[in-house]
């Protein structure tokens, strides 16, 4: 049966960990179409990955199954879960992972992966993408119910909220949430969080811009910019430049809004 | 409908923007092989893109669909374009991207992605990858004709002609166009361009090599080598080393020839 | 006739050499599931390459199709290899890449690729791995029989063992083989080579570690601990950390064992 499967780690894209789990995924289903999303996401680092899962799931038509592997915690009590979010299927560890991607879908069933059936018949200590997820994930795209993957499970962890700027009267103080390769400084601010009035001032690390920008051709090369971005979100860029080395502004710093 | 589509970018490999693309393209056709040339080309380096382009869609067969974005001009007026290069399909932005491939393949057709049918409904300022190249690329592998996608096109953007050598009577001045992964440096000067006589010195950076060499093994470990590599173009090499750190040559670095 | 196919070389994840080696192999066959093991391979390090294969192949399931090129002898008097290791089929030059693999499956049968119908029609002496090695692994996912690709080859390159660690009454002496992305230190000692007891202790650069730890999460994060990875070899790592780092170690150090 042929399936997207999408795979997001931090296990680094070369890794023979990586190649051991689609080794897995096709052993059970040979004809999986399977999609790296990235396996650069920095050791550990849940939230990273979960922004990820966040910006690229929704993209996913229903039906799809997105293996996510960023797992300090391999090994111990920590769950695995299968989640149907909205029609699509998100496997990953209990720890947060899959939380900010619930903030845009509806979680409407999760199970932990408790079979044994859906297991490699021997589990490492250590590597439950390979031993536990990615059997589960392989399986459920060949028509496995969720639910005979493992009991139901109710609750997952949820990291703390990151992405809501704060507001004052007619300030709002949000920040750079991500640096894109082009070095545009994407803020947590949405469109929907900004005024109604086109006469807003941008400012970040004491440079500051007004009004928005349609987009980076429009503007003279080298000139600083503010726009709506592609995913919704309020960014700050150089024409042909790279805002970051620029501005020497990185992932956390201040991005104010004032009118 | 199979069909193989490959994606060229300066996306960063890891980003949101690639996966998004996918999600586009399998969103449409779930049955397209995708392939990854490159990610990597530097940011906003259409010559480089057009480069890598020329050196790989020929060897795609008829009916392949190659999408490539590298567009600094998203959302001006520049068009994007869909064009038949001997049966094989390139969708890009028009800003030169496509015209070093067209060198090697005719282009027996080109429209400009303006039917609003083959878009994403909300078409972004920033991202016409995914908003209108990606969903015309898919269109295009489940069979849609080219003139469904939009109005003829009749010229496309040229870049500055980077390839040829300078001619002397007996000399050729070319230069380095592209360092391998091996620290292998490949000219502009192509085998044609030679003379017929074997007895030819090229010189790079106050270096010298006498003759043409087959391959690598024939000669000893650190032993600078001159051959004609296997796209058809004069190399110069270290034996089992790295030409461009033995002798701190670059990208641009002058090639001389004499015969 | 879908058939998986694995690719691992030194040519670099980006480079044009592996664009064209997957052009040439959906052009014999578009129903090929490609997959990319690594092509960050050190630059002709046939050992590097050959403990990558080592460590996948066997994951993989019998019939699947693995194209290896790290090639410093490419276009000497070497071979081209295509091996049966246990229903897999390994496609290689005969540098010693394919013998540590060898030494987990058993290899059944091997010809060497000199048959021209299975060939490019022009074999460059330079990129072998495109027009020998591809176009065989290609043939070969169609059903071509293996005696087709040409003649029987009875013995192929080996490689210095470099695996086994040295013994004392109670003391066993291996080395880190192996680095991975969070830091963790994996060494040559498997775990059938340590005594029944224990009651063991692990050193590396001048640190110890009393008895094994079951996985990272059961201690405090920055401790040091020594574990079975999930490969079955001897590990040692830092908790929440990065051991390479902490300790200044790397590959080659030596790791002891004492009981």
């Amino acid at each position: 049966m042929r399936c997207i499967l999408t795979l997001t780690s931090d296990f680094g894209r070369d890794s023979i960990y990586v190649a051991q789990m689609k080794a897995v995924l096709l052993s059970i289903n040979p004809h999986l179409t399977l999609l790296d999303i990235t396996h650069e996401i920095p050791p550990q680092d849940v939230a990273a990955g979960a922004w990820v899962l966040r910006q690229v799931i929704p993209a996913f038509p229903p039906q799809s199954i997105h293996l996510a592997v960023v797992d300090p915690g391999v090994g111990t009590l920590r769950s695995c879960l299968a989640a149907d979010l909205q029609g699509r299927y998100v496997i990953a560890p209990d720890n947060g992972l899959i939380s900010l991607a619930a903030q845009r879908l509806e979680v409407r069933k999760m199970v932990r992966l408790e079979a044994a059936a859906y297991r490699r018949p021997v589990v490492s200590n250590t590597f439950h993408g390979r031993d536990i997820m990615a059997p589960a994930a392989a399986w459920l795209s060949l028509g496995t119910p969720l639910e005979c993957l493992g009991p139901l499970h109710h609750e997952y962890a949820v990291l703390a909220e990151r992405f809501s700027p704060s507001r004052e009267s007619r300030r709002l103080v949000g920040k750079v949430l991500f640096v894109d390769r082009f070095g545009n400084l994407i803020s947590n601010i949405q469109q929907g969080d900004l005024p109604e009035t086109p006469h807003i001032i941008v400012s970040v690390a004491q440079h500051s811009v007004q009004g928005l920008t349609t987009t980076y051709g429009v503007k003279t090369p080298g000139e600083l910019i503010a726009l709506i971005d592609s995913q919704g979100y309020l960014e700050i860029a150089v024409v042909n430049g790279n805002a970051a080395q620029t501005l020497g502004v990185s992932v956390g710093s201040p991005v104010v809004v004032t009118w």
